[in-house]
Order: structure tokens, then C-alpha cells, then sequence
């Protein structure tokens, strides 16, 4: 049988520090488009959307804690929340055709075990690369952590740092739609203005421009922080617990500032969690997956009405992936990144 | 009227660093035991154990963050849980002759509004010193911290430092009666001899004498901690992050290492309580105040059997409690520290 090309994103060698270009390498194998026989539950995926997602970071350091049930090693592709189109099945779930997000590899076509496929694609009136975003991973990883581990309640001040990006954008909106007051963190003066200006936050602030983040904090809320929604960890964490408001929650989704140091940096005001008895409580997206028909419900219509915007920054080929991978370290990117690498 | 001698313990300045007996002075005030006209819902109460407790120190600190609801003035006497006898009562819920516990202050009879008496004694057929501890605050501290926030089930494993203290002993012993695993780590080896053949701790450890805290818990927890019983903060936290397993929880009850510190100690894993999904909760104690009369129903049998213990260090006069408070940041005390002022 014929074999196509099929291009390759592999890890080369395990990150210290940041991350670069070199540490992963294009490779162009190919593959015979057919489900082994005998091979099982396994799903023939030509992939479509490749999600940039600051966890694959924690996955690229050698001897990482098991995370989100992935492990990478140098010299295979990496792996990562993608969009895809069934193009064989040996799971009775999915046949020729069908549309699913789930984990999928780096690569142009992937065989999968159909446990890896997290959810088929009902809807396609929207954006189909929101499936690794709005109406993906990220989608649920706001919702969960802001609705379940936040409990907000109207009225109440919420403070979302890497605000901009494909998760606190989604918090910031969820907030407003729950009549709570919010200001977001980012890292550029564009990003404040579309937290300010598209996405509907009260307030926004430039991180790197402010020399003491605690005044920042008491500028933006002097009446104190109710929720503090976590992507960013170290010192933004440490300002915003001297911050916190009683009974506050910290819903802690990630730590982006941390994964590129070898040194991790100190926290020293965590008595607060005590003085202010502050809940903080990390989470993984699959936690709240249970939740998805229900997110469903509710974002659809949002999106559908113009209530919820959300700002991708996708590129093209599988070849600028390694590119914009790091670049969500540096910030590079605006919004959602995404490596679109097939339309259809 | 006649008055009668008042002695008092006062703040002399705020402290900073460790404390020192100089730091707090006997002062040998009169009193008229009688509530004076007109002065609403106040009571007068003869002392007769008060409470030495962690956190005092934190109000003995400038600028302290508001904390359980009470301020220290140089000047004037400490204030602190206390046992103590009505003499008399501007409030229809007290009497003369009644037994209460609550907030007083540092001196022999005091007079103090209504709303700082915690809870009338009933139970007098345990020793009334009791009530500073095991069936005082650090008793709902333990009870409340560990079955609400620490939420744990048979087979659980345990881990509890400052753990022969007034609180890290009961939750010991709670997590012994619902069949955990327990762990109790302490600074002495007396101490770590009476969590294993007093206290029941299915192992204890002298944290002074572990080059390696990291080491020492994985020693003891081969397969990871699901509870960690917060009492001192700083780099015994820092250890336990890297050793809890997913879905652990971490009831943050005080953090004693840090209390006297002018820079706190920074924490550098707390990437961790993202990884494995950890739930870390401060509380104070009164969040669980509603639950007394529960937690009475529930401690009482096991003392009245003799399936509970509990350790006091028990010092005599109001003279002894400046040295009795200070020796908590050493480690001076032997279980529950309390200044016996008189007996009725």
C-alpha cells in the first residue's frame, strides 16, 4: 500500500533552561495510511490543529513529575493537544470522517490509541481550531478552575495574571459574566489594550513595566483580591498574597514564570494563606472533563452571540511549530497559539 | 470598694526577631471586683489557666496583619485563650460561678465584654486545664482542620510536624482512630519517643537531626503523603511539596518556623501543588466553632476511655509566663504549654 510523507516534530534532547529551536528537530518519516491489523483500539488521525500549550514545558525536563499523564523522550515526536479528522478507525467510537480533539502527536499523521481521543467535534458553525482552545483544553481548564475551584460570586474582585493568553482570556470573560469586577496581567502594552479594550476587563496592567507588583496590586484593588486565577507562579504569587481578601481562593491552573528556571524562585509570604485562610488548589484539566457538555451549554451560545471573544495567533506548518512553542515563553504570542498544519 | 492586687503581663515593645522575656513585663496593677455601673455586656472573670500559644507572636509583630480578630499594644497586658471563672456578669448568659473559656488577658481577673467568651465549661470531670487544649481552641483547631479540610480516609497516609505540640498531637491521634498511616516529625528525641509510645504516631522523626527533610519523608513515605498537617512552614513545607501524591490535602494551621523571621523563608515547590492537583486551605480556627458541640460529642468518650492522651506542660504563676510563652520558638514546651494562675 502507498505511503505518504509525514512530516515530524521530535524532541531532540531534554530542556534545561529555556527552551530552544535547536532542542527539536523537523523530521520527515512516512506512513502507510492504514490501521495496522490486529493493532487494537487505535485511531488513524490526520491532524489538523496543533495546540502550544505551556505545559509541554514541564514535559521536556528530564526526570519531570508525571503530568497530565504524558512523558516525552528525545527522539520521538512531541505529543499535545490537537484537532483531528478520523481517517481509519479500529474503535467502534469513531469512523472515517468524524472530527475529535484529544492528545495527538506532533506530526502530520498520527496513529493514536483511541483512549488518547478526549471528545468528538459536534459543532462546526465555529472556528474548528477552537477546539484546541475556547472549546478545548483551555476552555475547560478556565471553566472548571474559575466556576468549580473559584466559586465566584457576584460583585467579587478577580485578578488573572498571563491574562492574555489561551486560558485567563477566557477567565477574564467569565468573570465579567458574573458581574465580578477583574484586571488582568500581561506582558505588552498591546495585550493590556485587547484585555482592556476586546476581552472586556475592568483594568490591565503591563507586568514588566511595574518595578513593585504589591503596589500594582494595591493600585488595581485596594479593597483586595477574592480570586486570584494562577497561570504564572513566583513573584506575581507572592505579591498577590500580601493581597489577598479573607476567605479568598487562588484556583492554581499553572505556573508559566518557573518552568524555564533551574532555581526555582521563593515564595515567602505564604502565611497569608493562613492569615487571609486562602484556598489554593492546583488542578488538571481532565479533573472537570465530566463537565464538558455542560461547558458546551454554556459557551456555545455565548460565542455564537458575540458574548465571548477570543484572540488566536495561528501559524502555519508544522514547521513553525517549534518556533511558536518557545515563543510562549518569551511571550512572543498574542492570544491562543496554534500550528495549523491541514484545513480540512 | 476594695480592691484587690491585679498582676499583669504587658507587651513592653513589639518584638521583632525572636522574643525575649525582656520584651514582656510583670506589672502589679488593682482592680475592683465589681463590673462597673453602666458598662453593658461585661464580665468579670478570675484566670485561672491561660493558653500559650504560636500565634501570639504574630501579634506581638508591628503592623501584624489583623489576625483572629485581636490587636497587641505596648502598654498593655497580652491577651490570649484562657480559662477562667465569672465573679460577675453584666450579661443574662453568664454567672457568677461559671466556668467559661475564651479570650482574656494576661493578668489575674479581668474585665471583658461578653462577645470574647467563647464557650460556657459543662464538662468538668476532666482536668479544667483542658480547656485551653485538647478541649479548647487547639482541640477544634485539630478536630475542624484535619476531618473538614483535610477530608481523610481509612489507609490515608499522614504527616504532621510540630506534631507533639497542642494541635499536632490530637491530629495524630484523629488520624490513628480513622485508620490512617502517621508521621509526626518534632525537635527533640523526648518528644519523638512520646508521639511513638504515648501518642500512637506509627513513626515520628527529630527534624534537627535530618540533614535531608526530603530524604526523611521519602524514608517514611515510600508511596507519598495524602495529608500534611500544616504547623510550621519554610522548608519542612518545601519537603513535604515534593512527597505528596495527587489529590493530597494541606490544612495550613500555622507556620511556626517563620513567625520570627525578619525574611521569611522562601518556598520553591509549590509548582507541585499544580502537578499533583494539591488542595492547601488556611484556616482559623472560630471557621469551625459551630462544630463544638460535635466535637465535644465526639472527644469526650475517647478521653473519659482513655483512647486519647494528651501531653501538658503546665508552669505555675503569672511570673513563669513570659519565659513559658518565648519557649514555644525553641521548642522549650512538652505537648500543650499553659500558665496555671490559680486552680478556682
Amino acid at each position: 500500500m502507498a505511503q505518504v510523507r509525514n512530516k515530524q516534530v521530535f524532541l531532540k534532547n531534554y530542556v534545561t533552561g529555556f527552551p530552544k529551536e535547536s532542542d527539536m528537530e523537523i523530521v520527515e518519516d512516512s506512513i502507510t495510511l492504514k490501521v495496522p491489523e490486529g493493532s487494537g483500539d487505535v485511531v488513524l488521525l490526520k491532524n489538523l490543529y496543533l495546540s502550544c500549550d505551556p505545559f509541554m514545558r514541564i514535559l521536556m525536563t528530564e526526570d519531570t513529575p508525571l503530568y497530565v499523564g504524558l512523558v516525552y523522550s528525545p527522539g520521538s515526536p512531541l505529543l499535545g493537544f490537537g484537532v483531528s479528522k478520523v481517517l481509519e478507525s479500529g474503535h467502534q467510537n469513531y469512523k472515517k470522517g468524524d472530527l475529535v480533539w484529544g492528545i495527538t502527536k506532533w506530526e502530520e499523521y498520527s496513529l493514536v490509541p483511541s483512549a488518547q481521543i478526549n471528545f468528538k467535534i459536534e459543532h462546526t458553525d465555529v472556528p474548528l481550531s477552537y477546539y484546541t482552545g475556547i472549546l478545548g483544553m483551555p476552555g475547560i481548564t478556565a471553566y472548571g478552575g474559575f466556576f468549580e475551584l473559584g466559586c465566584p460570586k457576584k460583585g467579587e474582585r478577580v485578578f488573572v495574571s498571563a491574562a492574555s493568553g489561551a486560558v485567563g482570556q477566557l477567565v477574564g470573560q467569565f468573570a465579567k459574566l458574573t458581574d465580578c469586577y477583574v484586571v488582568g496581567s500581561a506582558g505588552t502594552q498591546e495585550k493590556v489594550d485587547i484585555l482592556k479594550n476586546k476581552l472586556g476587563f475592568d483594568e490591565a496592567f503591563n507586568y514588566k513595566e511595574e518595578s513593585d507588583l504589591d503596589a500594582a496590586l494595591k493600585r488595581h484593588f485596594p479593597e483586595g483580591i477574592d480570586i486570584y486565577f494562577e497561570n504564572v507562579g513566583g513573584k506575581t504569587l507572592d505579591a498577590v498574597l500580601l493581597n489577598m481578601r479573607s476567605n479568598g481562593r487562588i484556583p492554581a491552573c499553572g505556573m508559566i514564570s518557573q518552568y524555564n528556571l533551574t532555581q526555582q524562585e521563593g515564595v515567602t509570604n505564604l502565611a497569608h494563606i493562613i492569615y487571609k485562610e486562602i484556598r489554593m488548589e492546583g488542578f488538571v484539566v481532565f479533573k472537570f472533563y465530566h463537565l464538558y457538555p455542560k461547558f458546551l451549554e454554556f459557551v456555545l451560545p455565548h460565542i455564537r452571540e458575540g458574548k465571548i471573544a477570543y484572540v488566536e495567533d495561528i501559524v502555519e506548518g508544522l514547521e513553525s511549530g517549534p518556533e511558536a512553542l518557545i515563543g510562549l515563553f518569551s511571550g512572543q504570542n498574542l492570544g491562543k497559539k496554534i500550528v495549523a498544519i491541514a484545513r480540512e
